[in-house]
């Protein structure tokens, strides 16, 4: 009899099974949430894994650990928090772990904190074969509930940065042949790896949200974060607010060196552990947005129909034919 | 140039080097807290460790289910909890287990949460070389707060239940020679197994607390759990609190079966995953409970002095020679 294992089933899969065993869908959203009579706290827990997310050639434990309060952050950010309280730090380090490496980690984690704001609020330590980081944060819920199942059809699609970099910054670390007898501008090099290894998050995004909204009594809008590259973002988007994307090749913003070619647009698309913002809105807000936060670009629009993506340039369909971004 | 590995440092003394880095002690206490205007909520991250904690063949899926919930709520109880509000669950799986081992866990996960309360508020699932089951558990703190620096010299020293039966269930299990010319008691065998598989909490003893307090007026109290072992638990109440533990070895509470000799008071106090709660209360108090719960023992007293253990009977006091738990 053939036992079915979980490399047969796949990690959105996986999700969607253990999703049943939950009172509350959660899983299936960025944050879980707890209600307070004053505050709702927005929680969420990543792990890292030693060669599965990370290992010692392609990021020092600074940055990794910089790397790992922002990857929490980034998805605290993706439901509306307006404030991070902190984090609590549960590592599994081999017993031949080097001090000095932790020591590194927690400055990076530390640095992070700093800049984005949180304390850490406890942790712990076992002993295990692989490296692992697992931050837990918390948030307060803000004003706005951002909700991968809150976007609705006519709305814009936007999405704050570029994509691909942090896979480039991945290979160029990894030294993956690019096996292209083009050669990449250093700025592009330069920018690539510092996306991989010390990616930046928006803390204003709720405030500039706020700010621009033209209809006062909108409290929720659809929102996710691209840590799983773009499509993965959009299509969790289509399928949870159960509507149709319609994106625009043309409008997709790009590092001005960004090389042209199948392969690029499969990073541009497909990469992950971007850490941008990808949601939607209703036109007149996307306007008033993009004119405030030159980082925003609309890139399409939700449209009425099964959930799924298509292009506008039908040219650009084949790519859709690549698979999802998985760890496994 | 020697490297200082975390294997020379040893557990203890690494959860000291990480606590400089956060800006409030709480990797000292059992919980970590976050200040709300109403309740103060009380968060704990416990990891079980393939290989570490636990193996395939020691427990089935569906107890260690049951036990990574149960070890996170002792922690929230010996801190006070009144009510467990939920927990995340972060699971890191090698590509080859099988979905029925999952399946099994969840089983586990959600039978604690029916009888001890509490809802699954999220969770993630990553790809790993072993397997990890990291819980995140929040409760609402009671009305009294429960912390290790809060024993006083001249309280009584108390401890819910038997310790040392996890241990001997852990040595059934792994079928490891016990190498004694003893028949182990049917019945001792049977309860050691179900408190290595199945351990219990008491989940009435903040309710208990309350009930038989003498002096409202004291809100706090010395107290842990026993998950590194009972020695553990007392000594670190006693470096805690800044103050001498002095154990009553004929009060220790041990199963009627348990076999007399050096190792077995060695399994009795430093075997670890008991999950009882170690206290200490000013006489009165300590009798009223008592009298209310027989499932709590009397045995020792804090005193004035430096901060260690001693035995009131001499010729125990060699015991304190044997090597804290440690899991590397």
């Amino acid at each position: 009899m053939h036992k079915e294992i979980l490399e047969d089933i796949g990690e959105r899969e996986l999700i969607n099974r253990l999703a049943k065993f939950m009172p509350k869908n959660q899983i299936k959203d960025d944050c879980a949430l707890i209600q307070t009579k004053n505050n709702n706290l927005l929680i969420n827990n990543d792990s890292m894994v030693e060669n599965v997310h990370f290992n010692d050639i392609i990021i020092c434990p600074k940055d990794l650990g910089w790397k790992s309060v922002v990857s929490n952050i980034s998805d605290l950010l993706s439901s509306g928090s307006k404030k991070t309280i902190g984090i609590t730090v549960s590592l599994i380090l081999p017993a031949e772990t080097e001090w000095i490496w932790v020591e590194e980690l927690y400055k990076g984690i530390n640095k992070a904190l700093k800049e984005y704001g949180g304390i850490i609020l406890g942790g712990d330590c076992s002993i295990g074969n692989e490296k692992i980081i697992s931050i837990t944060a918390f948030g307060i819920q803000g004003e706005i509930e951002l909700r991968r199942y809150a976007c609705k059809p006519g709305e814009t699609i936007l999405t704050t940065g570029i994509h691909g970099l942090s896979k480039l910054g991945f290979l160029i670390q990894n030294k993956t042949s690019l096996n292209e007898n083009i050669s990449l501008k250093k700025r592009l090099v330069r920018k690539s790896i510092e996306h991989f290894c010390r990616p930046k998050i928006y803390p204003y995004f709720l405030k500039n949200l706020i700010k621009t909204r033209s209809n006062k009594k909108i409290k929720r809008i659809g929102c996710t974060d691209s840590s799983d590259g773009l499509f993965q973002a959009v299509q969790d988007l289509a399928i949870a607010s159960e509507c149709k994307a319609i994106m625009n090749y043309a409008k997709i913003p790009k590092h001005k060196d960004w090389p042209k070619g199948d392969k690029w647009d499969e990073y541009y698309f497909f990469g992950g552990e971007d850490y941008e913002l990808v949601f939607s809105l209703p036109k007149k807000w996307a306007k008033n947005l993009c004119k405030l936060d030159k980082n925003i670009s609309e890139i399409g629009y939700f449209a009425k129909g099964e959930p799924a993506i298509e292009f506008k340039d039908n040219d650009k369909n084949k790519l859709l034919k690549n698979k999802p971004f998985r760890h496994f």
